[in-house]
């Protein structure tokens, strides 16, 4: 019977599982016999941030299916952004969920920290897989303690680790689904190419202004056309794929070529209608790091201000190991620095007609 | 010389016109030689507002003149969405701001309430002309103290106010562009025939299961049936071009008939990826009556924390318009409603081949 | 061994519960065969509201634990503030957590809501004690289908609410300790006459000041006088104590005389030393309703959403009665109300010197 | 006439001066004859930012006033801390705001940046005045462009940055109100003599229970006893008068050896009655330290996705100076420190009698 599900009975404190989940708060303090009134919100704080983690896991695992098809069917595009969109939601209230840890004053830590040693947030392993479905890389990961970052893990969740990275992570699906991107030439026209000389033409239409400005002095002059020249070196040097594949072999770019050309081109024609939606995606990949690193770093103050120069629960320096991997632990960094390869829209080139129209859909059309 | 504006110079202090904005908060307590030095506070958040409340009339602005084109420009639609999100962060910002004025006690108010006589938010011309150019209807709008909503405001800005509706509103320019919707009827495929169908089938199949199921009661069983006998009768009504006609006649309805089975359409099929974008602006609207809606709330519990019963300085018996505005004073609650209609994915009609082909486009398709 | 707990060995996924905590989203379209994405996120939201609800349940307890003692330890004071203000930093949580819902679109909800029924919100036994807790009264409650709130509760859990009303609520107790307030007859200086002469005082100058106005016309000096006389009989019913004992006994007012008038001495002398920690509690337990108020109307607006006018997975039609329960469920409706209550500083009676003294301390004196 | 003020009219429009301030949004790309849609959201997002600094400023003035008196008056604490505590709600707000600003895209940006040349956020002169009030040390200030901090401003705003160096900053005159606790020697009581007694005590005791654990290997066991040895000799340095002041020679810390001690009495013993509000205030600190970290952390980021690796408005490499300041300009570190010094409430010296009486009050005690 279809509809069977429908007509039988369930209430929810069973389908929520309440009595599991409400009687999964064990305080060390009261089983030591000496209950500390915070350790509940110690608890339920880190049980919240597991269970938003787990729906995390669970919007990226779906998401990069949909990018693991060799053609990606766009009607998936749109719910791709929408499951981001969500990740991005859920990572603003684990922010803001800080504020309520931080309710918890010092002193009152130490009413139960001891009975906690040696567990640790180091040890949780839905973090990790968030950080690995999402792509970090795993060479350039800072260590602790000069151990890795899943040595704390039984053998099935260290394969489980090492699975992500095999089956591609989401930085590596959307590099691969860039590199598919058409339009970088299309007919006779060379994206690469007529950007280079645009940027030249730009670069030209600076120095005559700034000769001709009545405006600035001689030694301002002087000051501004070397900065000109910088910025027709650092652009000569960007676009050119020898030495973009360099940059890739030292690990400091990871995004290849091909990708980075793809990825500017949507950022600079994006008002076509067919690239609003990569547009869209990119953005949320951007946004994503954005949280991402914002966490980190307010994690790091929390512990500062509540540990000062203590060593952490796994026997860390909690505060400046969180704050290190704030700064270095960026996965989507070169989607953020694409936009040093920006033009203005009044100096890019002009897209030939045919082009245009196959970027195009008409929906208000009438057919 | 083209780029010559770059080379000219201005000053931070300049360019945002700080010597007048800075100078503009003229403290009434003040001037009458009795400082109050919450008054600054009051006058500040003020201010802001009506800079935000300026920032969201010229994106509405901007988001009308590109729906107004008798054939809206595709490219304009990412542009559309764009700007409303940017309203909805900025209205988040407006609700959050409540709390900062929070901070000011009700007494400390005191201190200077009575200088403000009889100015009042009632009179801030720009928060009128967003209601008005969202679409807010003019005849719905609740009195206060009898008086016409636009009666406060100079010659110039009444006529201001009446020409925005005029020359049509955001409800107005959307109400025609989804009546342009093309897809509702594609070849020998009529939508709203095959949905009305789908949605017979979906009910006759749920009074086949009420009355197999073995958990229901006999008098459950007969409870379920008329309930979805209810639904039946709903559907009948709500699918009805005369009863819908006849609910506008009457003020129970805005969205014309046409349009509303157009927002349907969309919503149902809106992974077809022509039709990602408009179920995002679709989204918008609703988005954004909500924002305004809780900021109308909000603001009638401040009043009332403020004032208690107290008449408001306009007058006013306050948190009760306030409340009842934010009660009444919806503008897309047709948009809100219309998930009323919505039937699941399993029971919905599917689409021919070929409207499913005119429905897509092929970003990552090889040329 | 007194410190042994800390040298024994736990490990966060064990510490957390996680294996349970993780194993408890059991998702009915799954089961029933026909599994829809979306429903990990619908559970998982409604545990994590469920663990917060455990969290704000164990502060309020402990809070009604320090005010049940016959002379509150004002040690404890500080603690019951710091909790109260971590409960409205989890309602805030709360209330930003409805957005995360939203990302859900109706359509996706349709996948598997038919499976749900029918389980419903109404039978979250901890919003109920929640509720309690604060001081809901039980009989101004909407009921709900004629269904009294309690009903879908088994004997324990309806025996356990039951017993939170006998225990007394965070409203009882804390009315309780206003009434105990010194300080309202102090030597021969007896608050309320000195306030209602204040108040007499304060009207008359009004009177003098309008007939005295050259500012205003004849017509608007009868209507402004006619709205003094108003404040004036205002003021004289609500400082009568027979007066506020009718209103309490026809259910308008839930705070005692006595206690209303401690409430509004501390209002009105705040700065007082002595007065700074009870004027905070004070503001906590309006900060909270007015949460609850938001959370409760947002909640509202989701439903309507979600299901536009269709009946709730608990037979209801959700948003109306939700709407509903914002608008009447109110707690501390007398604490907002009580600014009606006041009159500007300049206008306040002078307290004696002696009595000053007397609410002073002197932390940073040389002793 | 005393209340005349009340019965003059004024107008909304006027109050706030709306012409002044609606009309001071001069869009350069529109008087170059290139209008740009997204330079109103720049201009406005800046205002709004320079309106909150006028009130940050306006309140950190209030509070330093209150404080730079000889015996500061206790009616003034809360009110210092309701102003500290507006001040937190506003930096939230501009860290939200943020968010908006990010909503225009770097392309978007490049249509009007090259007209604001060299006009930069460096230049806000507010922003320096709130560093400064703050008492954001000027020595250890990161310059930029080898450039300090004060240089961009004309002589009046030079000299008014001085001038608050001269009058005191928030952080000295919090410096000198901890310096005048009394408590830390009560008769025979000498706090800093047992608060080393019972350090000492505290890690005797874990000697003995590390030894004793049958639950550490003899490896585990030389390791803990290793750290404990390490916690043993911090504590010694740091509670040595001599070696603190040494630190605070070199610029490692900046409050005083007798404020140090005063912070963490007010931190061990905040429940009793008189240490609340303090303990509140120190708190304060600590927060609006870690808000205005945040907001340059997200400003930086913000940056960084704005302008790549470009060079900023100013001529700077923005993204890495914000950042850096980010890192390095902490004003209150000393008192997020302090939790270093924290031990176990169970192992506290204990208050005598007479001492505790002193530090209490008794509001609802009958008199």
């Amino acid at each position: 019977m279809e509809n069977e599900g429908k007509y039988t009975t369930i209430h929810y404190q069973k389908y929520l599982a309440l009595d599991e989940l409400l009687n999964a708060q064990n305080l060390r303090s009261e089983q030591l016999g000496k209950p500390a009134h915070e350790e509940m919100l110690f608890i339920i704080t880190h049980q919240v941030y597991e269970l938003w983690f787990k729906q995390i896991v669970h919007e990226l695992e779906s998401v990069i299916a949909m990018f693991q098809k060799d053609q990606i069917d766009e009607s998936n595009l749109g719910n791709a952004i929408g499951r981001l969109d969500r990740i991005e939601r859920i990572m603003q209230l684990l922010i803001d969920q800080i504020g309520v840890m931080e309710s918890m004053t010092p002193l009152d830590f130490l009413d139960f920290r001891e009975y906690l040693f040696p567990a640790s947030g180091f040890q949780s392993f839905q973090f990790r897989a968030i950080e690995c479905l999402l792509g970090l890389p795993d060479m350039t990961r800072i260590t602790y303690h000069n151990t890795r970052y899943n040595s704390v893990f039984p053998d099935d969740q260290k394969e489980r680790l090492a699975q992500i990275y095999n089956d591609g992570t989401l930085f590596d699906w959307v590099n691969k689904w860039l590199e598919r991107t058409p339009f970088l030439k299309f007919g006779s026209f060379d994206f690469i190419k007529n950007y280079k000389k645009a940027v030249n033409v730009m670069l030209e239409k600076e120095r005559k202004a700034i000769s001709a400005s009545e405006y600035l002095s001689d030694d301002e002059k002087v000051k501004r056309l070397e900065m000109v020249g910088g910025t027709d070196t650092y652009f000569k040097a960007i676009l050119s794929q020898e030495n973009h594949d360099q940059l890739v072999k030292e690990g400091k770019k990871r995004l290849s070529y091909q990708a980075t050309l793809a990825a500017l081109f949507i950022n600079l024609y994006r008002d076509e209608p067919i690239l609003q939606l990569p547009f869209q995606l990119l953005t949320n990949l951007i946004d994503i790091d954005d949280l991402m690193t914002t966490w980190r770093y307010r994690h790091a103050q929390m512990v500062l201000r509540m540990l000062g120069n203590k060593v952490g629960t796994g026997g860390s320096s909690g505060h400046e190991y969180l704050a290190e991997t704030a700064r270095i632990h960026k996965i989507f960094a070169d989607f953020h620095t694409i936009s040093t390869l920006f033009i203005p829209r009044s100096a890019l080139p002009v897209l030939p007609d045919e082009m245009k129209k196959n970027l195009s859909f008409h929906f208000t059309q009438n057919l």
